[in-house]
């Protein structure tokens, strides 16, 4: 095990019922609240009146910034930032998934300097200060609201790019599972599909290979994962399905999985990124598209990890499944099919001509990310695994 | 799963050479430190050294106050208050495992009150107040290094009673599994125990019988208790055992476990606590004399989480083991032995014809933690299954 420094101050309230605790959780923060949101599905929930009243309740006074769509625009996070000048905001409260989410922490840190957001995402300044952030979460997915990452995308020069510093952890978030009742099938699974690539990424990619007590943590959430949003597919108001989903992905990237791991790096997210940023494809759609391509390329040069994970978590001795990398890798694909997720980039309707392209871009955030072994040629050659599935799914 | 708030702001820095980061950290807290620690083993490897040596170069006045022993005891307790207002304390720093910190969160609760500490631990008062406390870890076991909980023996009434509030979570742990490298292997081997036991409290009493996110991460855990224990005993010098041991025993009782469960109990630590007080057994010894009777009582009345264990943590299924309860608890019992523990009263030298008296001094602290259940009759009914192992071991 490396050493480490694990720090996480969230405050997570959990359950049914408990978003009318966002306005006393915000209130300790300030007077005036930037309420940021997305593009309407909490108007038709209910969460956005709950949230309001109780804001309001607690003597907030409350500026509007809704908009933020998924994979959220930079555009919009600094028209949030004049906002807060504006009003003299104290305080902001997020209600939505990742992507709001994170809209909020760029807002919150770019409110505290003079110079441009941007300069965070691309290392060319660090973060000192920021405005402390609540949120109420409504999308199991990203873990954002547990941790001191985001991710924003660049419309001018079309770059995904993700950053954290731990002035960024949000104060207290808001987990009501009822409050992800009405996200549709394919956005449960693709939210699983984060967590499980959340996981991954630290999983195959830590520097320590003897790191049992993470490796047991880590199987066990990819295993949740698949099992909530299995119930959740098959009714989308299963409280102990969403409950569970909400929980793991939670868990799935608030700094325990990797604490001990020594250096981690995402290069699934990575190479990920520029699929949303070029064809706006969904995160968690992208993510289970290069998956699979990427673990065929990973056991290339080493197949351990891969093999450990098919046994703990697809229990190959019990189901009498060969031991492989490349079962484990179709039970990934078996599992993401099902859940109506693609495995290829022909699924997202990208064609070969395009990995040229994509790795143009992606290698890019390769720099940002210090991921010096992807190279322009080897994200090719990983995009080119991703061309077709293992056959058999 | 049920609804709950989990805020742990522990700051947590772990790994070699990391003691001396303990000055700078409790620095941030004050000028003069009451630095609380045991009978003797940190002054042997050192860690006593470099604890003074880097407070003091932080710029804190140290006052000492040595001798906490294992099951802490409240006269102790009081002298350390005493001593924080003679020297107008403003901060204490505890060297050593769960009874050196224990001892240091009842001085920082009691230190902030007029009236006496113990009427905490009855249940009399609340805390609202707490100096604040930094620790640095030497005994992989009591998780208290990341909670919020103490445990103290009254030596006049022979009680040894737990209490928790929220302020009594360290600031800052500081967890270098080579300070551990000193621990005799009954010593490491009873704080796997008690983490193992803090796992299974939880486990077999939660609320609520689906809670599959933490059950996998409270399956892993037992497992990694056992495998890193199993290292330390082989070598006590083998740093990623150490350091498996360590973080297992952090992450078991440091609150998400329980986060979800609704509410448990910890009725083996209610019975074992008698057995501490009034036998003065290690309490990790007097845990694996009372785990496995415990089980079987349970057993009794529902078995199914006992099987899971036995399946998931023991690998049935791959072992050809039958699938019962008997077989886990008989799985765990080799375990103990093994590990050079006691599995019954009479491995404790504690004869059936004490039954009575434990009983009666146990059905005290059932009162105090609301386990309404446990009659003096039915802890009786348990210690009377723990008189005998189960044949096979």
């Amino acid at each position: 095990m490396q050493n480490f420094v694990f720090h996480n101050p969230t405050k997570i309230i959990f359950g049914r019922n408990t978003i009318p605790s966002i306005g006393p959780e915000t209130a300790a923060w300030g007077k005036r609240c930037l309420l940021v949101y997305g593009t309407g599905s909490i108007r038709g929930n209910g969460v956005y009146d709950a949230v309001q009243t109780s804001l309001r309740e607690a003597g907030l006074e409350v500026i509007d910034h809704g908009g933020v769509r998924s994979n959220p625009l930079l555009s919009h996070v600094r028209e949030g930032i004049a906002k807060v000048g504006a009003h003299s905001i104290d305080v902001v409260t997020a209600v939505g998934g990742g992507s709001v989410i994170d809209s909020a922490k760029a807002i919150c840190a770019g409110s505290a300097v003079d110079h441009d957001v941007w300069k965070f995402f691309t290392g060319k300044k660090s973060i000192k200060h920021a405005l402390p952030l609540t949120t109420v979460l409504t999308l199991a997915a990203s873990g954002s609201e547990m941790n001191s990452g985001m991710v924003i995308t660049n419309d001018e020069t079309r770059e995904k790019f993700g950053f954290g510093n731990r002035l960024l952890y949000p104060r207290t978030s808001i987990l009501d599972p009822e409050a992800t009742f009405t996200v549709p099938p394919s956005y449960t699974a693709y939210g699983a599909v984060d967590s499980i690539a959340h996981v991954l990424e630290y999983y195959m990619t830590s520097e320590d290979p003897a790191t049992p007590v993470q490796d047991r943590l880590m199987e066990g959430l990819v295993r949740n994962a698949m099992d909530a949003c299995d119930r959740c597919l098959a009714d989308r108001r299963d409280y102990q399905g969403r409950a569970d989903l909400m929980w793991t992905a939670t868990l799935s990237l608030n700094g325990l999985t990797g604490a001990g791991l020594g250096r981690v790096g995402m290069p699934m997210h990575m190479i990920e990124h520029s699929l949303s940023a070029l064809y706006d494809a969904p995160h968690g759609a992208g993510l289970s598209a290069i998956i699979p391509g990427w673990l065929r390329w990973r056991s290339r040069e080493d197949d351990r990890k891969i093999i450990q994970l098919g046994e703990r978590v697809f229990n190959f001795d019990r189901c009498g499944v060969p031991r492989s990398a490349a079962a484990t890798i179709h039970m990934l694909e078996k599992w993401f099919v099902r859940a109506g997720c693609p495995v290829t980039l022909d699924d997202l309707n990208i064609p070969a001509a395009d990995i040229p392209a994509i790795a143009e871009n992606a290698v890019r955030l390769a720099r940002v990310w210090r991921l010096e072994r992807y190279s322009r040629e080897t994200i090719a050659e990983i995009l080119s695994l991703c061309l077709a599935a293992s056959g058999r799914v």
